[in-house]
């Protein structure tokens, strides 16, 4: 039963939703993903504001001032930042203003402290103003009932700072989707172990890890399991409540489907158990009460490629992503291509900016080295079924890994 | 005493080093920086492995097989993955293999479970193998000694994969560098309190925690505090222990330049207290004891971009990166470019993969509303000294803020 990428992936999609939503304090909510439109509950900058230190004027009572003819005009108050003024201004007066303090009644423009001369309470003005210029006006940034951020955005550093400014002290985030991964393999020890004849570690584990990290997903280790349908199913139905298992190993249709056999005895009906693609063509997925259980290949190759292209868009669903593709762009080969597939094929590759063009460097060790590439990897050159043996120079798209 | 941006940020790094390195669980180590190299301590596969499901046979002794003239072998043995095999293969003899266990002694190649058909004991082989087909040598991926990971590298799936792979439980990495933030100004609140006239909500230190976050350190809230020199050492020295301080708010050279004061009573000598560049102008910097301190511009375009052009740099050799600066990219303006001053200036815009090269597109809000312009900004365009008014069309400079 294998069945075309976009419609497993779309399966995939059509089975999950988003994260509850989660009151969080603003310290802790960078990086997350926010769970309603941020609206504006006033005008930003609340106040009309000097954006410089100087003197602030009726502007039409200086506009002939010259250094040679100075206008001289009475200070009448004084405005730090964080202050108010307690006097209007009429004719004849001026009252010196700090960054950020607030303007006073009566005042049309502020001369910049280099534009002036103070001597006891008399202020000297040395040029004339702009009234539109060194005023920031009330609600110039922001106004109220503007929206600021839309639900499903990412929280960065504008995202927090507008969060701040606006006084969103718990703002409503998703909660991050908890992601179990279970290694299975009789061959799979443990990361601290020492290596016994016929023995690896438990690489995958840690390799999904920062896949799931880098998607938003919070990881939960479940650690390595021997090749037993019992032990498999016992390991997950005693592990902590996730939003989306992950296992490696035992996907392939041959004496050891061991996950076909998970599958069975845990009731759930699989989705589909493969997926025409190279590598990760071995993938089955089904619904688990409420969690979506995925069986990738343990072949870290296999399942690093699947997790990019079907795994991440259904956790960055789960995560309340507003983008869930990966951004796709064209790029040309820096080197050349080999082999040919009758399906399409995903190759880990190192994507620069070239001079005029995205230059893409397929990376060498695509088998068991994979991890060597995915290192370096930035990019998963995409090549279509069929697809010749491709030169240095031709033309091949390319999903990028950030964006 | 205004300085060159290179000059300022070259200062800055000469005065900093990498962080301790501390040893950390693996499960704790994605995104960390690497503090060692990391060699191969075993050849990977560390044995000669079945990459398949199949038959361990003499090569030599089923190079006629066909559907139609099968060759008949004895099944003398049986290796699940993570066994090991008990007999060594003769004549005649061929043993059933799973994917990942290790080829059995006298074994040549593997032929895949399609093409044989089993009866009993009997096993007939109805294809030839290619000997190099189907097995992964010792040492193929990896030889022992070979450099698996540098000093410097951000630990990312493909590194994360490659430690479990090699055992390394607890890796050097470098600690993450902590980072104390502090706004001040009379005018700056709380963001959970109500607004008063003249007032306004601390957003820098949010912002700024989510650079120093991007930037791999582990930002410290040191919240707000007025225009008082007192105050501002009393909270810097009350401070939790730091490898960088950075203040926003009172780096002007006015009446209110707290910062020089601070920097006098704290008896810290200012590297330098100007930056030829806008916005960020206002900028100073000096040795405080084991740390460093940088005042910003309580401005938070400003602030933004001295923060990305200066400090960030700074932060990243704190954390033990291996890359400093940067990547710069040429790109098209999408959009005419306004305004033109004598010294570099730096526009926060959004950057896009075009049909033929790189497009950027300046955005609007480049004064209080920065923070709007910051939310969608992932790069900054760089403007010579000098340059007339850019067309849309023109080449520009820019810095990528994510790689």
């Amino acid at each position: 039963m294998a069945i075309e990428l976009e419609t497993a992936r779309q399966h995939l999609l059509d089975s999950v939703q988003c994260c509850d939503p989660e009151r969080c304090k603003l310290v802790n909510c960078w990086d997350r993903i926010l769970a309603e439109d941020i609206v504006a509950d006033s005008d930003y900058p609340p106040f009309d504001r000097s954006l410089l230190d100087g003197y602030a004027v009726i502007s039409m009572e200086v506009e002939r001032a010259t250094p040679k003819q100075p206008v001289v005009l009475e200070q009448i108050d004084y405005i730090p930042a964080g202050s108010i003024g307690r006097h209007a201004i009429t004719q004849g007066q001026a009252v010196r203003i700090m960054t950020g303090a607030p303007i006073p009644a009566g005042a049309s423009g502020i001369v910049r402290l280099e534009d002036t001369k103070c001597a006891g309470t008399q202020v000297a003005i040395l040029a004339a103003v702009n009234p539109a210029k060194n005023i920031s006006r009330r609600g110039d940034d922001f106004a109220q009932g503007e929206v600021l951020l839309r639900r499903g955005k990412r929280l960065n550093a504008g995202a927090m700072g507008l969060l701040a400014m606006f006084g969103q002290a718990e703002p409503l985030v998703y909660r991050r989707p908890r992601v179990g991964i279970l290694s299975t393999g009789s061959e799979i020890i443990g990361i601290a172990q020492a290596l016994a004849p016929g023995k690896i570690r438990n690489s995958n584990n840690f390799m999904l890890q920062a896949q799931v990290f880098e998607a938003g997903g919070e990881p939960i280790l479940l650690g390595e399991i021997k090749d037993d349908t019992k032990l498999i199913c016992d390991v997950l139905q005693a592990a902590p409540a996730c939003d989306l298992y992950i296992t490696t190993g035992g996907a392939s249709v041959g004496d050891y489907d061991l996950m076909g056999q998970v599958f069975d005895r845990l009731g759930i009906k699989a989705m589909f158990n493969r997926v025409t693609m190279k590598p990760g063509m071995q993938v089955l997925a089904g619904i688990w009460g409420h969690s979506l259980l995925v069986g990738l290949s343990g072949n870290p190759a296999a399942a690093s490629v699947s997790f990019e292209v079907l795994v991440q868009p259904v956790l960055r669903k789960i995560a309340g992503h507003d983008k869930l593709l990966r951004p796709m762009i064209k790029a040309v080969l820096k080197t050349d291509l080999r082999g040919t597939s009758t399906t399409r094929r995903f190759v880990w590759g190192r994507c620069n900016q070239g001079l005029s063009s995205w230059e893409a460097t397929p990376l060498a060790y695509q088998r068991g080295g994979i991890l060597k590439s995915l290192v370096s990897a930035n990019a998963l050159i995409v090549i279509a079924p069929g697809t010749p043996k491709l030169l240095a120079g031709s033309e091949v798209d390319v999903m990028l890994l950030r964006e």
